[in-house]
């Protein structure tokens, strides 16, 4: 499991449309291995300020979600799948556990409904 | 899919550890129907103070991940699964894109290789 300040950087991430609007940009484009995507390419479109841009970059960049591979003048950004997996895990971790906690009222429930048609039975 | 501002409030719900901490708590103390836990069980041992655990449960409250059931002069704590799903759910489609993607690359790639030895072949 991920530390805490990884998953806290990898929630973050996900936590504001344009953000999410730039990794499907990139997971849609193939920016997972191959070219990746100039910054223009991954960021065009999105109405917001470049200094805005920029720190919606850092953000995803801090947490591992993208990748800056810098060629010359051309920064190329690429799609990283470890946040989300992390992400993910939590989730599923969280989810077992309020699964199995949930499987034990209503087997509790179950039973004491149970008892209570026993009971009425032998009246 | 969930809208643009419940994901943001999902996924920001889930980015401090100690908003982690509670709905770990909650979930594995059976707080997703049944009883419950009150404010001061969901929230003991971190080490913050009131106003800083009445924020994070605000935050909590605002994405819809706990209820608050007000029984007199005890709040009582529930969790709610909807803002966990929506985020697994983005994550989920977010992965389905970029495998699609990196599937049109790996076939790309085999076609090649593929390509490379029929050149050989016929050398």
């Amino acid at each position: 499991m991920a530390n805490q300040a990884t998953l806290d950087a990898a929630f973050a991430a996900c936590a504001h449309p344009i953000r999410r609007g730039i990794v499907e940009r990139l997971a849609t484009q193939g920016a997972r291995g191959g070219e990746g995507l100039s910054v223009g390419e991954a960021t065009r479109g999105f109405e917001v300020s470049k200094p805005a841009i920029s720190r919606h970059l850092r953000v995803l960049e801090e947490a591992g979600a993208i990748v800056r591979v810098i060629d010359g003048r051309t920064h190329r950004l690429h799609l990283a799948g470890q946040p989300f997996e992390d992400a993910e895990d939590w989730i599923s971790a969280l989810r077992a556990m309020w699964e199995r906690k949930f499987d034990v009222v209503e087997q509790f429930i179950a039973e004491s409904r149970e008892g209570a048609r026993d009971g009425e039975g032998s009246k």
